[in-house]
This record gives structure tokens, C-alpha cells and sequence, in this order.
């Protein structure tokens, strides 16, 4: 993981923004202060570390360089001072998530892609890596994983994925390819929780 | 994982049935069309992917051959397409599961033998194997997990286990041996299912 | 993993204690005996297996070495049979719990310090090698995760962990902060449950 690259702070800003995601839904839960660190810790690293773990990369990405850690911690006290002082918007939660689930699938896909992984396992690699963190926390804290939800959610991660890998077959280069998978992911979350858009529903006979 | 060899296709039989009940598990849901191939892959992949980690084997048996992620592609859609057209019997998704039980159940135990693990850790290897896709799939779907069920489930895969150590003691041929604790897991499962047996259950004082 | 040293025996007592507080967890699910043994395996083994695989370090703990696998068995069996004789004072599973969160929040600490991590990192490693296996417990289970307890918790491991850091750095031999830092974890739980203390919990706004 070599520092000061754009990956190095895509995986900061996505552990910060799941570190945000992991206090919003932890703060009905009673839990102390550093309870709610652990959640927003293992949320926020939850995707990454698999993504390593299923890859074969050591050290883990945040295992040797504690800024993660530190930056987790910051993201995290902001958001309970936040909360201490105005309630969160309904959608906070929602729209962390968003930016949490598009950086991490675009940085697995990448770094699957770097592994030489089949264009399939590069989709399936990012999408699993954006979809983990967030259910994990969901577990930990006992409520319905998102990814059950009627809205567009593995679904934006696939798509914004794919959107990565054609655009480079195009011939766009790696990192405005990343930009727009990233913004595909997003736009779709945000789109779907709007105005509560879903593909069609697989209804049982 | 050499290709075209049997262990390889009981990998491909045994995410094809897991994920088909992943499919049959998301299928009240109301995921769409993606959500539930997501929710597939994992419960496919789950347990293979737990083994091949505990054991360090790299690289992770789907990520290199897109064969893996096709065939859970084609199994959960030609699932979606049986649903749509009639329901399913009310016992397919245990006997689907029961199948992926065996085949990872005794594909995990295989690997810890070639590894050099000791008998014991060898059955507890192939039962970590054998249930955890089915762990996950219940977990993701919000489910209450099929391990706590009070019909013989985790005792199938340690009881087949268990026989093809002991069969293979007693000198018959690995192949021969995998099958039968291949059968010994999926008949004790179904047995157990449609009769609703179960050994005696610890009851609390 | 070098046999008849302390941390082996701390982890042979850790995985004992946890194997108890598995069997304790599952004993109002109706599981048949062999049922209960893997949630007794599963919750002694996670902590270290997660320390182990997210530090590199293979063969896992207990893969090539069956004493673990024999004192998860015998643990488990001895808590199978005392509660047949009489039932579990109410605090039994706590008090295995809190056990086991020490000896796995102290090991896990000071195996990310043995691999060189930054001391804010050495405390996540323990932390979440703490509660691993209570939280894998406690989903396979289908209870809510006591990291989700009102009581000081995931805070015991962590202050735990910070005692045995910063007495080393003040001069203490290992072996010595090691204990303290298990005492203070043990104690605090204890102490917590007791008597309902808790830090002050975040409040939304």
C-alpha cells in the first residue's frame, strides 16, 4: 500500500465515511463511547480487510500504518459531537453509506484488477468488498442488513463497477474510468433512496 | 486446484446447490435480480472460501477461474426462472443445502488431509467447511441459521467426515470414501428432516 | 507456535473459557450435543483464528496442534454435563465471557506487537481478537452481541489492553503487564456487571 497515491486516500475517505456510518447506527444502541469506536472500526475496515485477506495482501491494509485507525477515531467523535448537538438527518445514514459502499467497491475492483483477476471476479471482488462493511455492522448492531433492502444496493455497486471495467476497455484511462464507476455507484444509491427506485422485485410463484 | 480433476467438480456442484439456496432463501425478501445473485455468490463461496483461507491456500479457488462465478450465475438464474414459473416444494431449499453440505463437508476435510492436519482438526475443518456458506446465507438473510436447527445438522457433516476417515483407515480407496461420507451427510440430513429426527437434545436442568 | 510457553497456555485457557460460554449460549436452542460442539468450537477458535489469519500467521493457532480442539471438547462436554446436574447461576455465561475476553484481548496484543504494529494498532488487534468470538457466538445464536450491552464491554478490552502498553512502557517486564492488563479487563467486567456501571452512553440529540 504505498502512501500519498489516490487509492492510499480513497481507503481513507471510505473508512472515514463508514466510520461515520458505523456511529449513526450504533446511537440507538446505549452503547459508551469506545463501544461505539469498536463498531465504527470494524465497520469501517470490515470490506478492506477482506478484500486483503481474499487477495493474499500483507500486511493488511491498516495493520502497519495507523492512520486509518486515526483517522476512524476523528471521523468517529466528529459524527457523536455531531449528533450531541442536532439530530442527524434521516438520510445521513443512507448517503454515508453510499460514499462508503462506491469507494470500497471501485477499490477492490482495482486492486483485483492488479491481482489479474477475470473481469467477472473483478466485479464480484468489488462488490463484496463494498457490500461488507456495511454488513457487518449491520449484524453487529442487529438490524436488517441494507442489502436486503427493495432499493438499488449491491445492484449500484455492480454497476459502477462495470462501468469501470467498460470505460477502460474503451480506452479511458484508470483513473477517470475509477471517477465515473464512483459516481455511478453514488448517483444510483442516492437516486434509489430518493424517490425509492428498485429493478424489478423477484416475486416468488 | 488443478482443473478437470474430481475435487474440482465437486466444487462446482457444491456452490451450484448453495447457491441456489441462497436464492430460495433471499427469495422473500424482496431483493432484485442482483441482490439475490450477490446473496448466492456468498452462500457458494462462503465455505470454500473459509477453507482456503484457514489453510493458506492462495490464490482462493474462485478467484483465479471464472468457472466458479458462471455457474452460480446460471444456478441462481435458472432458480429465479423455476420460481417464477411454480413455487417450490416447501423442502427444497434443505435439500438443496443438504447437498452443499456434504460436498464442502468433505471437500474441506480432503484439503485439511492434504495439508497434514491431524484427524480431529480434519473433521473440524470439514464441518466449519461444510456449514459456513450456510451460516452466512442465513445471517445476510436475516434467517435464524439451519445449524440450530433441532434436526441433525452439523452431526451430518461430522458423522460423513468421520466416515471417510474411518473407511479410509480401514484401507479403502480415498474416491470410494469421500462417497459414501458424501451419502452418510446427505441421507442423515434428509432422514433427519423428513422425519424429524434428532439425537437427544441438552436440555437445561 | 511454540508449545509449553505462557501465551500457549493462555490460549488453551482462553479457548476453554470460550468453549464453556458457547455451550452456555446454545444450551437454550434445543441443539443435539454434536451441534452444540461446533458453536462451543466456533466461539473458542474465532478471536485467535481472525488474529492469526489478519496477521499472516500460518499454520492457524490451532490447525496443526489438536490440543486446542481436545480442550474445546473436554470444556465443552464438563459444561454439557453440569448443567444436566444443576442450573447455571445466571452469571455464569458473563463470567466465562469476561475470562475469555481478557486472555484473547491480552494475546492479541501482544501478537500485533510481536509483528511490529504501532501501539494504536495493537490495541484494535486486541480488541477485536477480544470480542470475535463472543460476537460469532452470539450471531450463530441468534442473540443480540453483548459488545452491544449497555455495560463496559469492548471498553474492558481496550483499557486492558492500554494498561499492559503503557506499564511495559513505564519499565515492567512483559509477563507482568501482561497480567495486570488481564486483571484489569476481567475486573472491569465484572465490576460492570455487578453493579450496572456503565460509561455515559451516547445520547442522540
Amino acid at each position: 500500500m504505498p502512501p500519498h497515491t489516490l487509492p492510499y486516500y480513497f481507503d481513507l475517505a471510505g473508512v472515514a465515511v463508514f466510520a461515520a456510518s458505523g456511529v449513526l447506527a450504533a446511537r440507538d444502541r446505549d452503547l459508551d463511547l469506545l463501544g461505539i469506536m469498536v463498531v465504527a472500526a470494524i465497520t469501517a475496515i470490515g470490506g478492506g480487510t477482506l478484500r486483503d485477506v481474499l487477495l493474499d495482501r500483507h500486511p493488511i491494509f491498516w495493520i502497519v500504518d495507523p492512520t486509518y485507525v486515526v483517522v476512524i477515531l476523528v471521523s468517529a467523535l466528529l459524527t457523536v459531537a455531531y449528533l450531541r448537538a442536532r439530530p442527524a438527518p434521516g438520510m445521513t445514514l443512507l448517503v454515508a453509506d453510499a460514499f462508503g459502499l462506491g469507494l470500497f467497491a471501485l477499490s477492490g475492483a482495482q486492486l483485483a484488477e492488479a491481482a489479474q483477476c477475470p473481469p467477472l471476479i473483478v466485479v464480484l471482488m468489488g462488490t463484496m468488498t463494498g457490500v461488507t462493511g456495511g454488513v457487518l455492522r449491520d449484524v453487529i448492531t442487529a438490524q436488517i442488513p441494507l442489502i436486503l433492502r427493495r432499493e438499488i444496493y449491491a445492484t449500484a455497486a455492480i454497476a459502477g463497477v462495470c462501468a469501470y471495467l467498460a470505460l477502460q476497455a474503451l480506452g479511458m484511462p484508470r483513473t477517470s474510468a475509477f471517477w465515473i464507476g464512483m459516481i455511478v455507484v453514488v448517483t444510483l444509491r442516492l437516486v434509489a433512496i430518493r424517490w425509492g427506485l428498485h429493478l424489478p422485485v423477484v416475486k416468488k410463484a
